[in-house]
């Protein structure tokens, strides 16, 4: 059987060649087009020279292809993507535009008009371990966000099982690739190594899609979410530890919550093969270049908190390693194929 | 006039070898003897060779000193300084044997009876910003630990101006430094390199001395604290994410709030020389080296939640600064002598 | 038909794991047993928590299996294998115990008397790039040394080619990992960040190895070497800059000769898959989590020199990948099986 | 006795700010103005939030000065420097703008030509430890790069001495820091992060310079260099490690001859403050912050080959603290003044 010709429009940043990296070793696609703005007419592996043996150009309008993702920016990449709806090409976007559902969030967070709001209730909000039945038959994902899969997943259970009040606190910690490939004093090496900082205080970006999502999960009981975003000085992973107070009577007190807590984390994931509920801390170092992700429900038994702590890598379950995820459940493929590379470490 | 001599007891940590290099670089005060347990014997600059100017050889037993610096580990830290008391010494102690006001809390948190449980009612706890006036005065001071210093200075004003409920969550990022210069795996480089993890989710030491020290700001409402410490991938540097929720009335809406919260800030720590209030998120990277002690405090307008950024240099305000600090106000010096190094940057 | 069986000594340190990770991933191997020392009688993924889905337990000795990977340190390591030979079992020795070809060398730089000095005629160096047609017969293969590698394929050509002086200078410059996990100051996080350091400059051991393969590459006129390597703040990585003298006559001058200097490199290496001569300084992290080895030749045409750089993952091509292309080279596999995966970049 | 009044020439650079981290902590001097181009108008501690106490503001223009530090890129120094020097001031330039006393070097190496080639005469190369008398008489001191500084202390003594052959390989390491505040790719953290490269293969600007001085230790024979820097990842130090052949009969064999050479590298810098000729290999972190050179001289024994290697800070040593070791010197102070920190360690 052909294989699947796959697109990625935009290749040149970490999204992009992460998706290059993924597709290449996949068994059941072939990557055929890739496109980029400004490198358009470059060979692929002299732009990345660790691609050696990719014998692809950069193009500046994707080639024939069967299935598209798209690695643009926000704002540019539903001009790109809506015309290949229209010509029956099902797509993957890993940026922002489809991820929120109210059309008026856009203006708000991401300075700009929606181009088709239309399409917002269509597309799926693509995280398997929640809507993997949906993701299956849908023509456009729109591909979380990297805190958003770190903070969702942690926090799923707890909310869809009911065991928590709807206070959260979401403290992440990310490593600096996640801020791209553009450059910025706040990513030059001199000043992101040796430092630790807190950002956009004031409201990030992937806010509104985690509450959103939260929301979701029980809509009845909306949750008063605070997030803080952090940048550590690695290239790779997030770490999520996320802060909820836990509803009385719903949780046994002492050694038995916390198996009790597992049990719940491990049933609800129970059919999803990326989610490892484990029973200690994680480290990010245990998902690098993998598409895990650990989760480590646990209990404050002083003051009945639940804590969360979380643990992906933020360029392949936060982004590229979903993306193909997703394509595979649209293709009827086997959700793990062509992801099953363990962890390089250390 | 005559300076100081001083002695540091245990040198060979990381702590020690900073006081080693505060006190050298001190105006008022001679370093005159430092001991170490392996490595008595050893000229100081064979141990660390980065103290070429220094010519102390490390002793099993302080010399004849004026004041004492103990950087000993826990438990063995206090039967090296009581005799030192009897003697008329004044002291400073880096461990925690002096830190916990409840005999019964050394058992149960550090595994051991504390010998002198008379002196823990008489050790001042040294955090110049709160206590300067009984510090002045003491002759024993139990220097707190790094992140006690970065949570308690975060949320001091908040709990002291009443403007917060009780349940507070603490998530604090330390270098790696902090964990000492005992090997184990995991501060190994290849492990702790491009990793962040969360660790002693069911209680790290420095809980009770966080909660022991919030409460007395406050004691009519006992804060129920939630504090969680993480790893990551630098050797200096302690961030404090500390989040609260406003009690009502106490805070205006909007950016007059904010404009408030800063005032509080500010006006707390007025006569605090190393404490910088700021309206942006700091860096630890301010501090690389230096003594000071950045806070930013601002609100989480959606949930009325405080939420207060802290960062210190965990080996300088975090341990030998601040124990320096101490010295300062025990000697009648003024409290920044010898402290007002830049930070090193970048 | 039947996978081979394959069993690792020593799956604790980083090229057990490593080694671990590709023959788990390879199509035509299972990996069935695993031993450790002190580890014995733990579950494999209890010990490495990011090997979630092996199932292994570690053992105190091999089971049956078809062949085997030794990663015990040396002087440990041959009597692992003396039996396993003599029972018709093919093996690759991650350790330097079958390296050299002169037993005396063995007192001397590793303080042992070698306990089988005639396995060292018949052992293979496994350098695939030199030896592909031995390595396919051989039944015990000496997996060479990180930096050998490094530095035998970046001189190869020129030696082979008699186009330099036998006066060679190589600088190597490592990651961490490839001390290895054994606890030291040296590679504590807090002293090896932040630092570079050159080290063994009296000899370390790697420079009879490569000074004994060098030499055999043109036993006529034995190079004199010298060798420093240097730690860098890294996890995975080798860097090597080696220097010679160019013979006169032998290259053009100006850009004909770096052109002439390409077509040899690349004419030497066209047959070795993992080798990209390239015609600009490689990263080395081109090379992270692969098998590859770039190599850039250049000419100082100031003085007259060979600048040789060249770029590995000390833990794929350097340790753990090369075995398993030795393996797949004494299986009648094609070379590449199980090892093309790209580069995790960034 | 009133203080010198300094002004920095473009503060806002690595260099730069390190010059007012030093320039504030001098007991003799007062930084008194500073300007920026783009940053002209803003308060010096917004721009440098971490210079916290500092109330200067960057300027446009320097205002009324008695010794001025310029820290602008080569090229657009020379201009700035002329009028000061027309109008009394003395001046050390951090740029490369009268390093080299060949006109002719700037157009072919530099790309511009030099403004005022009669400068070039009259401006002394700003290395103390050679040239201690020339600078304390001078008013234009050209303060050498950061590469050159630790590859002519390294090799000074021996070419001096005329112990060594005139053919020179200099392998330097580089922290990132090294490269400036100025972004690209090459110093984005993600692409930098886990990485060495080698660069400017063909030709460091630092190459003549190097060249330059070598030389005029013995013109004579004028060596033949190859130098080869490297960048990796952390943000301060060099280590250099530079390697030349040891002329027969003048250094004796065996350890007899690691002491006569140690014996003259410690005499030859007998009177340099900074200079520490240690018997080990150095770490760059031995001088984190401070502005000592670490020098280790030894030979490999197998070839007669001299091997030294050098440690520096290259933001101190390497530019700003060798810009006040100069000014030190120019206005008749100890050259320790302001400059006795001790390293930063860990």
């Amino acid at each position: 059987m052909a294989k699947t010709r796959a697109g990625i429009i935009n290749v040149t940043g970490y999204a992009g060649v992460e998706l290059a990296r993924l597709l290449v070793q996949h068994p059941e696609v072939e990557l055929t087009s890739v496109t980029g703005r400004s490198a358009a007419g470059q060979k692929l592996n002299a732009f990345f020279p660790h691609l050696t043996n990719i014998g692809l150009t950069i193009e500046n309008k994707l080639g024939d292809v069967d299935f598209v993702f798209s690695a643009m920016p926000h704002k540019d990449s539903a001009p790109e993507i809506i015309p290949l709806l229209e010509r029956g090409i099902k797509v993957v976007d890993i940026s922002a535009d489809f991820r929120l559902r109210n059309p008026a969030a856009y203006p708000e967070w991401y300075q700009f008009t929606h181009p088709a709001p239309q399409l917002l209730k269509e597309a799926v909000y693509g995280l398997p371990e929640l809507y993997s039945k949906k993701i299956a038959i849908a023509r456009l994902i729109a591909n979380p966000g990297c805190y958003p899969t770190s903070a969702i997943l942690a926090l799923a259970p707890a909310i869809k099982k009911e065991i928590i009040e709807p206070n959260i606190i979401i403290d992440s910690k990310s490593g600096i690739s996640g801020a791209g490939r553009s450059l910025s004093l706040k990513v030059h090496f001199s000043e992101a190594n040796e430092d630790v900082t807190a950002y956009s205080l004031e409201g990030h970006r992937h806010f509104p899609e985690i509450t959103q999502e939260l929301t979701l999960l029980n809509p009845k009981k909306p949750p008063a979410v605070t997030f803080v975003p952090h940048l550590i000085p690695m290239t790779r992973g997030i770490l999520t530890t996320a802060y909820a107070t836990l509803l009385p009577g719903k949780i046994a007190t002492g050694k038995d919550g916390e198996k009790q807590l597992q049990e719940i984390y491990a049933d609800f994931y129970k059919a999803a093969p990326f989610v490892k509920v484990v029973s200690f801390p994680p480290h990010t170092k245990y998902t690098w270049g993998n598409n895990d992700c650990y989760i480590y429900p646990t209990i404050d038994h002083r003051t009945g908190r639940l804590i969360v702590v979380s643990c992906i890598d933020n360029l392949v379950k936060g982004a590229a390693g979903q993306a193909v995820q997703n394509m595979n459940l649209m293709l009827g493929l086997p959700e793990t194929t062509g992801l099953q590379a363990l962890a390089v470490f250390p």
